[in-house]
């Protein structure tokens, strides 16, 4: 927005007895603090699956459960090494429990989403209610709810973690407490809190505490019905097919303050036009087959594929068979603070 | 709250002198507009559907759906005859739509809902979408929505309605249209909207317009799956053993802004502590049987049956086997006006 | 919306069976319980002060304000006789207090507004706060709060009370408690509520508990400073000239979850053009003079008259001096409903 | 939370192959991710106003506010150099314009706050609108409207800029345009947005569009009223003296989404507890003077200066006589997102 003052010898002179004070001229980096446009050190990105899933085996015979407290192979975005994000503001990895083993209780401020690829049967507990995962279930795990994770069946099990940690780490907030047990206790039967808050009812005189989803597990075969039902309808958005926002039913809001989930099923053959908005977004494939153009990447997906659209990066989506593809990003927080922004004409990606 | 002033012939001489000019002495009349508590003209009443049922077919015989507009036997409170209404703010009915009958479309300000006693698969039409009726289902009419019934089979067709008609009209707020077509155009798919709000999703770009629920039909299949997990809990409320309000998915509050319904399970044998609130309240028992003692007077209660609980009249139910009840009132008018009170230890009823 | 079916001797001979059993057909009354457009009782009525005021001096000469708890002269609408309201849902009526009275301390679940006429400096208290009245002064006694007013200064007081009796009547939610002392402590500086919620600023860690403003007095100087600003800007509504609405600026809704008042302002010889909404307002005139016409009633007022506009009735305001106008309608009510509509092409008035 | 896994050869190797792929051991970054506590790289700082205030003024000789396009000393974090900002979200600086300069117009996405230090009468215009600003004034630029200041006054005016810089450069939201004209028009009086929104009343018909203030400047001289009536309360909070927050009063929620400011008054000696919260907070005092420990550090403050708390940093403040400070911090942010934490009972600082 702004070209940099011209440096003189005087100027030069004053910024270094600024320094030692604490001050810095703000007209020499006012154009690279307030851009025209979205600057981010995010870049699109793409993990196959089949590349991933040979490590995250390898990994499950390096180390246990137990001693990672969570064994996951993070998702590192490549404009940002070292700095354990996917995007700027969100995390996200690919944990694996085995048969047998359990992911201890704790609990920490960061909101975390799961979203299971493979395996059927192993468990999420949270606040005393087991949930059981079955492949693209979107399970929440609410911020400074005690959680554990189990695995009581034959087979290992795989999901995509999403939580918000760079966020929190930004806003400095985040704390963690382990538990005193390795597992929680079981205090309410499986399904209860879909039954009582994600049936179109609630309890009388309840009253949400928090902004998050009171329902914590949103089972797929609920969300693919969902869909195989909306079909039907043949009313499909350029930019996005039929695409859905997941809901926190006290609410209408996200499920989670800062992470808005989306599913989404483009039919065979179709190609969305370019689109583009300023919530960084990793997608992960669930059925079908397709390519998607990225700025200037594009990427060829298949079930269990993972990859990162960019703020403000045009993205296209052309499926092969009908498809269907999980998402989520940070758009809650740019919402609630008025700053989100799309463009359905996004300049041809 | 106050004992009328002593009258003395000068007094009244000037309240005489004042009626022709529109005025009015506060003090005569203080106590009977600001009471200590509610003083309603609604009194207990109770609807044996076995009584009802006969001349409900008595009327398919004497008037068509067509001619009758809506062939309806208004439920009057018996406290206030001749005024249409079966609690002071809320209007029920029982509609009968024989086979092969139309009810045609019109649309109005009055919010209105359907809960079906008898037959399977007529339908209801909301703005374009059909939704099959079946026992149990509870269905919305949005406020202004154009709406008509129709029944293709080979069964009598009975639901109870509840409208919001005596408010609306308190309100001078009333607007009616009759349809320019007996029958509105089907342009979705059955079951759209249920798929579209309902399975925990919603449109990405979808925002509501109106404070109803965008779900129209609430179907007893789930509700009544959601009461039989969450029976498994055992935790019963003294007051109203498994009590559950329907939602608006998109905001968390009452499906409509002037009307709330409930569904409420009470184990085999359970008897409720007294309680009361100031949202007078429509009952109809939809399975098991029971005894239900509301102030002076005690209703026992099977399938079909209708009852009222008057504001701020003590309620105590009895149930015989496991008991289903279905009822709503107006407590969210209540509840944003500021002016919503119950009592969990009302005196003994 | 609804020609009454025909009637047959064997259509009334059926009627006159269902009577007996709380029941009623519809299809005979639905026209006039749903019509096409508000139906209202209340009728366009006019309150001139000079007219008034002697026979509220009267009351005052006959009654004490302890004896009658309250010394109004209820202003009940010419169209709803004996029934101790201004419209079908609202209260208004004048109140005296002489040199040396009290109002003795009450609460109710009625809410209340004053709106100050006559006098300088009585006051009104409410929960421990003592606010000075003055002319044009608008005061909100919230549902549920103790009050009491009392008069210390050499004249007599008189303000325009406006209640939502009716409405919390239909609702069947009064309650109401004597005080146990005549007047309540003061516990509060004078001024603190709109010092402590009115200037822009909020005490850091309080969270409105009621839907009711926290600011309790609204000053006449301010809001007409207000308005004296704001007619510099030179850009009138056709229909309102410059017309505001009090908020509660903990929510920005309206000061009281059923009333919403106005304050309005028509330059010299402005005229409106016709405008109807459903919610019935009640008009005080505050300072200058004009013509209303109303449905087919013309009404010119001067300061302090009382006039009052029916439901979706077309009136039209023609000042002659610059003039300032008071006024209170249900409006919340109705839009917390989804019931309001205006109609600013209303048909010539 | 987490001691980081043992580390072995085998181990490692496999991290180095997990690289190249843009994969990484959750477990060993773990307890670094998710701290058992904030761990902030903002640290407690001051600045004293009489030191930044001569280089203020050589800046003021160099460079022009025209060339500068906004001449302002940045104050930066001694904890995170070079990343212009204040604390981890937040940037401040202060901004000179001399007599005669003009801050030339431009919008942004970022929001920004200016609190008035020294000068009298220079002016920032929003939107068509131009406020005067004078000392102890908070004064809002919303997210993306047209805005630039002037001084017309025949002294330097100099004020504290706050923004959410860092905030949306990390969420990677930041858009900027300049305008096409050095100065806007001025196209509304002077002082019509504090009448239009706040003083009790809105326009009939408006409703906000966004979550910003419709209101721009606070003036302090009712800031100041307000703490003067509020203190005759004597009822000090023991952590924060009399501490108010600045409100939109359209929503009774921050003035703008990003940012909360505070104005709190401590009597003379007053000494506050130890208190800490996760928002860190910048203070400018505006009268009085006072010690602050914050941390182990310990600042004696004056007006105009400045300092900083960090995110759950313990701080306690002692005031010498009466004294006013000014502050704000990402609080909304933090509670919009379920994040914020206070602690009223912090470890002695």
């Amino acid at each position: 927005m702004h070209a940099a003052a011209t440096s003189t010898p005087e100027r030069q002179a004053f910024y270094d007895r600024l320094a030692p004070n604490n001050l810095a001229p703000l007209w020499e980096v006012l154009g690279a603090l307030i851009t025209r446009e979205p600057q981010s050190p995010c870049i699109p990105a793409f993990w196959r699956y089949g590349d991933v899933r040979p490590q995250l085996m390898e990994a499950g015979r390096l180390i246990t459960a137990r001693e990672a407290e969570r064994r996951v192979l993070i998702l590192e975005n490549p404009g940002m090494p070292g700095k354990s994000c996917i995007t700027h503001t969100l995390y996200a990895g690919l944990q694996l429990i085995l048969p047998g083993e359990v992911a201890p209780a704790h609990r920490h401020s960061q909101s975390a989403l799961r979203f299971v690829i493979e395996g059927n049967g192993a468990f999420t507990a949270v606040d005393g209610e087991r949930t059981l995962m079955r492949p693209g279930d979107f399970i929440i795990t609410p911020s400074w709810t005690w959680h554990d994770h189990g695995n009581e069946t034959e087979e290992p099990m795989v999901w995509l973690d999403g939580l918000d940690i760079p966020l929190v780490g930004f806003l400095d907030a985040s704390f963690a407490e382990p538990g005193n047990a390795e597992q929680q206790m079981e205090t309410k039967p499986v399904g209860d809190s879909l039954a009582r808050y994600g049936m179109g009812l609630m309890p009388v005189d309840w009253k949400p505490a928090t902004p998050t989803s009171p329902v914590f597990n949103y089972p797929y075969d609920r969300s693919r019905e969902a869909l195989e039902t909306l079909k039907r309808a043949d009313d499909w958005d350029p930019c996005h097919g039929l695409k859905l926002r997941y809901v926190n039913p006290a609410t209408g809001g996200s499920p989670m303050p800062t992470i808005q989930p989306f599913m989404q099923l483009l039919p065979a053959g179709f190609r969305t036009e370019s689109y583009r908005s300023t919530d960084a977004t990793i997608y992960v494939a669930v059925e079908g087959s397709g390519t998607s153009r990225i700025g200037d990447a594009s990427f060829h997906w298949q079930p269990h594929d993972v990859f990162v659209v960019p703020s403000w990066c045009p993205v296209r989506h052309e499926a092969g068979p009908e498809s269907v593809l999980f998402s989520f990003s940070d758009r809650p927080v740019q919402q609630a603070l008025g700053l989100w922004r799309e463009d359905r004409q996004a300049r041809a990606a």
